[in-house]
């Protein structure tokens, strides 16, 4: 089967990458690698320029200088440009620019291709359906990283006899706040046989969501009791930095230095184990979860992932910047975009509005189920006053809520609101006194994910992943909790769902 | 009659630019558009490089991410090169850097043209005056942004079989705050039969100095009750965000916003329009000022607009660096930098101190007409003391006080302090006992204005607008209010003004 | 003799740079002058381009813009590329990420030499301690600034008969704060017959620490009582801005002012003098300590030493990155990294442990001579319990504190915070109840110093200045105060560290 990346998003290592690509990806960057130590790295000087002038944009959310470098290098050396923006400081971000119009600036700008990193999950592949244009995450929320797992498969490739199957990798660390072992975990669940030990306090565990995921993928995931238990049993040792910045200072910095001081790397550790040390660097200086003597031992492997992050994003941007038809900006969104698949078709059994409540009314909203107690925070949310409402609040003998709007129809970023305050919301849609459509509001559950972010105005939309329903966003399974919704009317609802998380247009 | 725009200063839509002008360089962007439409973009890829080599700086003192990139875009795709800074941070400004010492680094540092964006009106003129090479106005406080207005028209002028004369224009958002409904409105005074209705609260309504000018110049300005009454009558219709980041605070975010709900586009006000919708961009998110389904419809330009940036921005650039003269460092600032024309003479009647008022001063400067109660802070913000000061506080009969002071003359600082302080102070020069310069020191009265910015020290200057006298660097018009000054003294300063912005150098 | 300054680090103009190299630099810089004079720039427009593709990475951890752009440019006319961060914001420095990380990392990205600026004083030298490829110094702390000194002397060059004999300087400004003066001092003292005349209030005014070293090495350095003093007698005049900075608030901005405003530049005092002024700029433009007019007139040589530091630094870049030597990224750090040569071996009398003290050890650290009423915070410090201490505090007959620890020997970073805390420790290493070393542990007392700054890991290393001992990263000078130490063992010490700033890989 022949492999052609060109114009791919690189959104999630899970549904956007499978063996066969990572393990091209990987013969790839080891062309690129052997070119460099065959001082032969000018060759590539010239791909995009010219005619084929390539221009990559990085739109960077959140801080980086890793990634941005790695993705600058790559470009430097195949000869091309890049521009964009590191940090919301001395930009328009403040104006509260929301993510499509900025994509959409790029795209007028003639970029060929974005790097972005953003705080909310889902942002990346929500750019990436607004986009013409491929886009490659550099990291979204807690969600995914790919081309640093990308990289780190590559840096094991090559240091492994050129084979990802039969692994036995240790994970150290911070697992539970950070997307790049996320990444990694997942991509490792594209090969055979691989088993994955770790070792942490429960804060910072290896979160159930991977574990549950990787583990129905084939992957063998053991939690043993001390850092040595799992250095001496597993050939590469990925060790990574507590990550503060994402912990929302639920807990100070220094207990988590404290957890931390038991798994931190020392020459006394790793005196008996031939595992190589992998890092995504940079080790945060304070804590020294490897400890400065440890760099200079032969187990050290970090700074030469840092040079193979340049390979893979040579080889990436190579690949996914191959096509050299010429792209029209289409200054048009894609239709796609306007609506979610978000909305949980219920039965209309009884057309008359009188069904629903006590009071009559001829055109509006009748919002139903809603969650006891809501009603305040819904109004006040909404700025609905005593003319857009109907009558008072009606309990019904669940102790869930009625209310009954006026105005026409609510807008897509009220039902959001709803959901958001009260999960799960059903809509009645009255008109002429007859209830035309009637369904429930599903908004994806995940504080992080980019769909339950008001201004971003990102329609919903959820897939069938073999029976589990995800968020099309941030991956986060949903489960539908209202009693109300029959089996059927369910199974209508999942079986409505795609199969995949599929390119809109 | 041949347009030539090599090394032009682009800082006022209104003194720069003409309609000849304004269609030349429209029909040089559709030039650049057609070729970016057929595909051959890359034919002026080379247009500024090797012997020819051009680098663009671009000075940001204030945020920016589109006008930088559409600059930065435009320069990459003709083959130059491009520096600068993006906000002030990372930088030295914080060191109380002067525009004028920037400048001339950036001259230093070999730059052939200049794009800076400043929050202080007429910061932009002085750069310009300034500098050796040409500057473009990328937005100077609440003044103006001419090329955001270049690209509306251009926009415009390819949607409107390439005429920009008998246009209905509608504008909506906030109309006050911005400058770029200042130069857009000055951009279509240049045009024939131009009709501009408007709707919006009084706080976010249009300036009257805009509205004034315009007029003068031909326009026809309509308000309109209704955001409907407007865009059923226009054709291009152009909303703007809420400009909160230049309301200083003096009213809440959310007031605003609730100002501008009955404002926002919906798709129920556009329902019976034809009017294509234009926007500078970016919307804001939270406010949304165009809903999201709005976007969907055809109506929408804006995206449009962002792309048509870019071809503005190349040709713009083309033009003005069309120059191939070698240029050499000039190393001086230019002459005409050191003073200002603000001084109105006023004859002097009798040349003997006693004439001023009681004691005797032998050498010195004695101010007059101050304000009554401002002395106290002219003493301590002159920090002046009791050996520098003659005599008591005197209060005349119209209860106008008089300071003398003793150290020889106060500098240009001094004056200008004394002038923020006491507006149109009258300043007399003593020597050997007798008046030998009597004169009042005029200021721009423009908070915002650069000429107020003491640490700057930008001689204050005006022109004579048609028997109107104005600001030379922010354009607001100055009325003389001494009651002191001659009919025949203020002729003679009126008539010793030049008749324009003209470049200094 | 020909001089190669081919990989060279310039990092101390004392160190790196003699009287030879400077004139050498400043030819080469006057012939990119020439060039640029002629309209001949383009002509190296290729120098680092294609197969010989050159990178700068520039690292400024502090704001920076003329430095930056300075050497931008240089690049850019090259032909040579560049990339990098300014100000830590918007990078991964928030999080505690290490110089020696950074620094590989950048290389880790195939850039060929680096420009690097950081708050900390040694910060550079042991950035290029770390390095492979040449690292330039663009200011460490209060310490140097070498390529503004070369950038002065070159403009004092060209404009006094290419010599740099014989000259009479003045200074003034702020003497005691900044880097350039220091640096500008260090380079004077390279050359013959060389006279600094200043004038400054104490706060401001010319350190011990510069003037004994320059004083040493033939500067004739006369303090004056005012400007007037200074500026009537010498040819070129070096003013500088107040580096309010790096004062860390112990004196208010304002008084700072009130102190410099009988030293700012006026035409007044510079009527009689034919001093030619320079300023590294920015000037402070609310404190201008030059006056707008003097701007004006033909002393002002600032604007020049703007243009003439493009011309340096492309003259020092064309000659650091003049090897064509193909580099392959090293992913390990020289060993020579992991010790410092800080322990000043004692000689061991009785190598029973019960020499020590009254309890019974065996296998552990004792520190010694710790100062009186330290152990708390040495305990706390480094977190040492009731467990891993030995019996309670023991107070010797010179009121020097006792500490026994059990576990083992304590970590280099240990031993920095005990350094710390009670200087010049005395550390015995006891195995098998036996003292098996025994050594004072020297740390550089320098606050601003980078071996004081515990997460950079930088093992303190000093070399022997002609009998003089001094830290290798700040220079500055260090005086073994330990009344224990014989004479003998003094000797040996200092007998044993190198004789110069050498590099060590």
């Amino acid at each position: 089967m022949e492999i052609n990346l060109a114009n791919t998003d690189i959104i999630s290592i899970l549904n956007d990458l499978d063996k066969e690509k990572i393990l091209y990806l990987c013969e790839r960057a080891e062309e690129m690698r052997d070119l460099e130590k065959d001082g032969k790295r000018w060759l590539l000087n010239n791909t995009f320029t010219g005619e084929n002038q390539k221009v990559l944009a990085y739109m960077f959310y959140e801080p980086s200088t890793r990634t941005r470098f790695r993705f600058d290098t790559a470009m430097r050396e195949l000869g091309g440009k890049r521009d964009g923006f590191t940090g919301t400081e001395g930009t328009s971000m403040t104006k509260k620019e929301t993510i499509r119009d900025t994509v959409k600036m790029m795209e007028a700008n003639h970029f060929d291709a974005i790097v972005m990193r953003h705080p909310k999950a889902g942002a990346l592949q929500w750019a990436a359906d607004v986009a013409d244009i491929p886009v490659i995450n550099a990291g979204d929320g807690k969600n995914e990283h790919p081309t640093q797992a990308l990289l780190d498969l590559f840096t094991i490739y090559i240091n492994n006899n050129k084979s990802l199957d039969g692994l036995r990798i240790g994970l150290g660390g911070d697992l539970s706040h950070g997307r790049t072992i996320r990444s990694l975990v997942f991509a490792l669940s594209h090969f055979d046989d691989v088993t994955i030990r770790w070792a942490a306090e429960d804060y910072l565990g290896l979160p159930e969501g991977i574990h549950e995921v990787a583990e129905r993928r084939g992957v063998k995931i053991i939690r043993e009791r001390s850092v040595e238990d799992v250095i001496n049993d597993c050939e590469y040792y990925y060790m990574t930095r507590p990550q503060f910045e994402k912990m929302g200072g639920e807990i100070s910095e220094s207990e988590i230095a404290g957890l931390l001081k038991r798994y931190r790397i020392t020459l006394e550790k790793i005196r008996k184990s031939k595992a190589r040390l992998m890092h995504p660097l940079p080790v945060n200086g304070e804590v020294a979860e490897i400890e400065f003597p440890v760099f200079f031992t032969k187990n050290q492997l970090f700074y030469q992932q840092a040079e193979n992050g340049i390979f893979l994003s040579k080889a990436l941007l190579f690949e996914i910047l191959s096509d050299e038809t010429y792209r029209i900006f289409r200054d048009r969104l894609p239709e796609s975009l306007l609506v979610g698949n978000n909305r949980l078709e219920r039965a209309i059994k009884n057309r008359e509005k009188e069904s629903l409540a006590i009071d009559v009314i001829q055109n509006g909203v009748v919002l139903d189920h809603l969650s006891y107690g809501t009603l305040d925070r819904i109004r006040s949310e909404l700025a609905l006053n005593e003319y857009s409402v109907f009558g008072g609040e009606i309990i019904n003998d669940e102790k869930k809520a009625i209310l009954k709007i006026k105005e026409g129809e609510l807008s897509e970023r009220d039902y959001k609101k709803i959901a958001m305050i009260s999960p799960e919301p059903t809509i009645n849609i009255i008109r002429e006194n007859k209830v035309k459509e009637k369904f429930v509001y599903l908004l994806c559950e995940n504080e992080n994910c980019i769909t339950r972010e008001i201004m971003e105005d990102v329609p919903p939309k959820f897939y069938n992943d073999d029976g589990v329903v995800r968020c099309r966003y941030c991956g986060q399974r949903y489960n539908i909790k209202s009693r109300k919704v029959s089996d059927e009317e369910k199974e209508i609802f999942v079986k409505s769902l795609p199969e995949k998380v599929e390119k809109l247009s």
